[in-house]
């Protein structure tokens, strides 16, 4: 299947959708639990959600804050999610004698499940609107910095108050780019531990190359354990398992986390992204895959220091230039503009919308400020030019010290109280850093801010050259890594405890680095805040409005990586002439090997090639269904209209990349591991006979 | 070894070494065979070369047009180069059934020779200086844009005169860029026939990792044979074959062609490389390698077709990565800093030398010329922008028309008489295209056509968009590729017999493309010749008689991938507390594969497993050495004070990258082939016993 010829179909598919661009239609949609789709799902399937059966639904969910979405499978505290979503924790738990992403773990007792050294799990419990509130914070006439300043303090202040009442973490969420605020408050866990996992070989069958693309034959899945107080944890809810699993053109549900959409977006914010944020960042990300490669090529343990990354890299890659040659598709955009048309022309005929006319303007202003800023924000803020965990520590602890000294509502927002604890976890984690992969991503990144600095006017060129301390990138990063005690988790805890004392007086290289860095850092970000964040916040808010007037309340906001409800079919496809089933069979992985030579990616686990014969080959291994996802969804459950676990999501297919500007449901497709298949490997593949009991529920 | 700490060292190398750069000294130096370092040799070594000494070296070096140099090493004929250089021809000859590259080849006949594709050797008869007669053509008064024509049809003349009176191919020359030109006269060969190459395996052991590294184990080899009138040529001169191969410390002279330096580059030019140029084309070669691998991941066919080409980004973006960070590297740009300010002090001091004083100006207003065309020039005369084989023949084929159509000292230079039959040598290459490869390489380039163009004028923009059709990256490369009847070669020699009125009849999508770029990439290139490639010739030809007048006239021009005559040792060094031994051995191939899992690129071929106890894993395999050698140098014969073969110059290390802009012999070296290894493995490897009979003149 070539990647040319899927775009021809998109751009045909596209050519003829023109007209129902604007509103919510067939499966579409990230639905919020507060919100639900209930008319949609009564008129296309029949099917009337009880409010039980959401809040299920909602309390079986989990967020890894890794990125990533998961589901409780069991009254144990099992949790279930990707292989790929708990890479982060099998890397972290891995060392050069042991390497679990490639070896894979079965824990056959309690005793012998791992603990993660930083994951935090968050469960959904409520959702209240304070959008009132955060709104009455800005009163009229402000100017931006200081709406931008009255909303982070009302936020800070809300999330506190809640914290402090219901001990839950409590998170503000901005939806509908402004448009509306909830308060969600979620159950928090942060002893974690590994269960089961399988082998990369299996897990991630097919590698790269396979990724978003359908036919897909990979067991891309993981089991966890929530604890506490040293005990496995009952969990506010549970899924069961379905004892069929998926069945074609089902009604399945999903519920996880998407991470982001920009289905909102004015035109020339999507103009923004395809010209500007896209490129840029496929730059970034490229040099940076090619930088992990050379490291990874150079020997089998460098390989596995880089693994999960250079797999992050290549992961988004290849989401992102889907995503930008969406944007560079003539019929997605021409759809688009039209869609924006009428509502403009719809904004301009309702007297009482004519707050909205002027809110495209504004978000032009705001991106003609964001593209001043956007070197220095991308270079310092958002810390690209400075790509190391060390300096992540460092600059960590030097704006935990400088904030925790003010008061809340004065804070950044993800220094906030509310937040300290969850900050902490990632802030003295315990995961091993490698100096010479550190040294390796350093200076990349400073010969980054070299090449981009020289762009730029000569007090910033100056800054980057200061930073540099007169040697060249790779002399830099060597004696800042080499120099700096920070891998040490007790050093990094006695300069949070010493405070901005302790910080100033601090003579570790990173640390007197971060120092340098962060006031040119903050300003622009406090720039960015003041004169792009909150004038979009504060335009899309009117352009939310106007298009609630216009088109109805049933609509769903960008995601955001909170909670969502997804609904669609299991169902297969055509493209280009050929037809993709709805799902691929074990059976079918053997022969895929091996018409790629049995070589790595496409190499099978001997666990895979001994047990073949044990194995029913008919099984139904991945599936794909109309249900509108995109990245953060990873591992989120797929369920049936009872409820049960009939599959687990992983990927969508290299079409459904333009999910992050508009839905389509032609050859766009979710894809899943069936729930079938778990069983069937862990049974025969993997003995795990308690774990599928566990999770049938026939102990 | 580490990337990083290799560069400490060199800093440190270069704090202590700032009062010798401006100067010729150690064993440096790209020498013009018509103007050798007779007195350096003297003094250095106690050597004086003859005049028959050097004719005899001079006639036996061989120029391959595909890039890389080689060497006669018989009197019926036989070339020797790099596996790597060979890499094209291999790759061209290749089918989906066979894969030379990987497999290798031994013809053990002459009749078993394989015939290449539009492969070009040249061997350099005479020199002739026609500096004067080129620079008389400029008439004092004459703008830049006058000089640059009078400049090109004085070339275009000369080339045409020197043709006409002895059909040898001739080149004008431009030299100390724009100091002095000559007149290069070659014997070409176009009959090349492949008759030796090992497996990848062996010919690049090690892969990217090991590329510009050392210690190293490569037997990076291949022969071929010229022919004429179907037999096999005698050359003008060959090289006898070292009994002993290259001993520690002993003299040793490179014959070959460097492809390109900037020693003599302004400081103003250095930061204009370091801050436009190699950034740009760094980010260009990652995405493309990025791109190709993806490809190549898909399948092992994908592989076999992308590997060539993946190969070449890699070495690209290795040897550019190097050259980057010399330049970043602040002793190093502070060394040339205090060089030109002490010639610039001396010009200010001399009368006779006003001429030279505004030079360095002159470039740096060329320089800024350069920036403000320098995205169109990129895009459409360098066609980054169409990144596809049939693109490359559309554009020669509607060019060819249009410049024949022209008096000879009016065309491009490309296009001028004397160069013709090699231009149709590669315009009507039966080398085989992939459609899937195109397709892809295209709708990247095309991809990066629009993030180019968005950040231009409207006229640009527009310009870009038209190119497009209307149409998605992808899908409008799917269209040309798939629509276009060029990869047949016949389809081409029509076009090319019916001339201009062919070319605008056609409606070949891509000659219909390339009648459309064309007229702007002529405009920007024409840009190019008047407002930079011109002042920066003046310019540099006012510095280079300063220089010539300051520091005398022995040193050597800038490599521009003409021959050139290095010298050196054969020499270990020291680095980071390490001591690098003057060779490896066999012997050590072994440990090195298995202590990276003999897995690929550390996968030894089976002929070397099998062949283990038969060779003697005490001789020499690759060494090191002094000569001052680059990218183009690749393949050249390493001789000795007799003028014998003793090696084969395949590499240099890592830190031998700032050779681009400065020499240095503490820790940079050229990496070869020792002699005896070539012999030992044709003999007990692959029983080559004719072949080696035929090198060391046995037979």
């Amino acid at each position: 299947m070539s990647f040319a010829r899927n775009w021809l179909g998109i751009l045909m598919m596209f050519a003829t959708a023109l007209g129902r661009l604007p509103h919510a239609s067939a499966d579409e949609g990230m639905w919020l639990f507060n919100d639900p789709p209930r008319e949609l799902l009564k008129e296309r399937y029949g099917f009337e959600p009880s409010d039980k059966w959401l809040e299920h639904l909602q309390k079986s969910a989990v967020r890894f804050n890794s990125g990533g979405s998961g589901s409780f499978v069991s009254k144990d505290g099992l949790v279930m999610t990707n292989h790929h979503v708990a890479a982060d924790a099998l890397h972290k738990l891995s060392t050069v004698d042991r390497d679990l992403l490639e070896e894979g773990f079965h824990a056959k007792t309690r005793e012998e499940e791992l603990k993660c050294v930083d994951l935090e799990l968050n469960v959904l419990m409520s959702i209240e609107d304070v959008t009132e509130r955060v709104n009455a914070a800005v009163k009229p006439g402000m100017s931006a910095a200081e709406a931008q300043q009255s909303r982070r303090a009302v936020t800070n202040t809300i999330e506190k108050e809640s914290l402090d009442k219901t001990g839950l973490r409590s998170d503000v969420v901005t939806l509908y780019q402004g448009g509306r605020y909830n308060l969600y408050r979620y159950k928090k866990y942060t002893d974690v531990r590994l269960v089961f996992a399988p082998e990369k070989d299996i897990a991630f069958f097919g590698g790269d190359p396979d990724n978003f693309e359908y036919p897909r034959y990979d067991l891309d899945m993981a089991f966890f354990r929530i604890y506490e107080d040293g005990k496995p944890a009952t969990p506010p809810d549970h899924l069961g398992w379905s004892k069929s699993g998926a069945q074609d053109e089902e009604l399945i549900f999903v519920a996880g986390h998407p991470g982001r959409t920009n289905r909102l977006n004015t035109v020339a914010h999507l103009e923004f992204l395809r010209d500007v944020s896209f490129p840029d960042l496929l730059n970034i990300i490229r040099r940076r895959e090619v930088n992990l490669r050379v490291y990874a090529d150079r020997g089998l343990e460098n390989a596995r220091q880089a693994q999960d990354e250079l797999f992050g890299y290549q992961n988004s890659r290849k989401a992102r230039l889907g995503g930008l040659l969406g944007l560079q598709t003539p019929a997605i955009m021409d759809a688009k503009r039209q869609a924006e048309k009428a509502l403009q022309e719809a904004v301009a005929k309702d007297p009482k919308l004519k707050d909205a006319a002027g809110a495209w303007k504004e978000v032009d202003a705001a991106l003609a400020a964001w593209r001043e800023m956007y070197v220095n924000y991308t270079l310092y803020e958002r810390a690209m030019a400075f790509n190391s965990e060390l300096y992540t520590v460092a600059r960590g602890l030097v704006r935990l010290a400088d904030e925790t000294a003010k008061p809340n509502e004065e804070r950044l927002r993800e220094y906030a109280e509310a937040g300290l604890d969850s900050l902490k976890q990632q802030l003295f984690s315990e995961a091993p850093i490698y100096p010479a992969l550190e040294t390796s991503k350093f200076a990349d990144s400073l010969s980054y801010l070299l090449e981009q600095s020289a762009g730029q006017n000569e007090a910033d060129r100056d800054f980057a050259l200061q930073l540099l301390a007169n040697m060249s990138p790779a002399d830099r990063a060597a004696q800042l890594v080499n120099g700096s005690k920070l891998a040490d988790v007790e050093v990094r805890k006695k300069l949070a405890e010493g405070g901005t004392g302790a910080i100033a007086a601090s003579d570790d290289p990173m640390i007197v680095l971060a120092r340098m860095i962060d006031p040119k850092a903050r300003a622009v970000r406090k720039q960015y805040e003041e004169q792009v964040e909150e004038p979009l916040r504060q335009a899309y808010a009117k352009i939310a409005q106007a298009k609630f007037a216009v088109e109805g309340t049933s609509t769903y906001p960008d995601a955001t990586f909170t909670l969502r409800l997804a609904f669609g079919q299991v169902k297969g496809y055509e493209d280009q002439g050929q037809t993709y089933k709805p799902w691929t069979t074990i059976g079918g992985t053997y022969p895929h090997a091996e018409e790629h030579g049995s070589l790595p990616p496409f190499k099978l686990p001997k666990s895979w090639l001994e047990k073949k014969s044990k194995l029913d080959l008919e099984t139904p291994f991945n599936f794909v269904s109309t249900a509108d996802i995109i990245g953060g969804n990873s591992g989120s459950p797929v369920v049936n209209q009872k409820g049960e676990v009939v599959g687990l999501i992983f990927d969508g297919n290299m079409q459904s990349l333009v999910l992050d500007f508009v839905y389509t449901d032609k050859v766009a497709r979710a894809i899943s591991v069936h729930s079938s298949a778990i069983l069937e490997a862990l049974r025969k593949v993997y003995g795990a006979d308690a774990l599928v009991a566990e999770l049938t529920g026939g102990k």
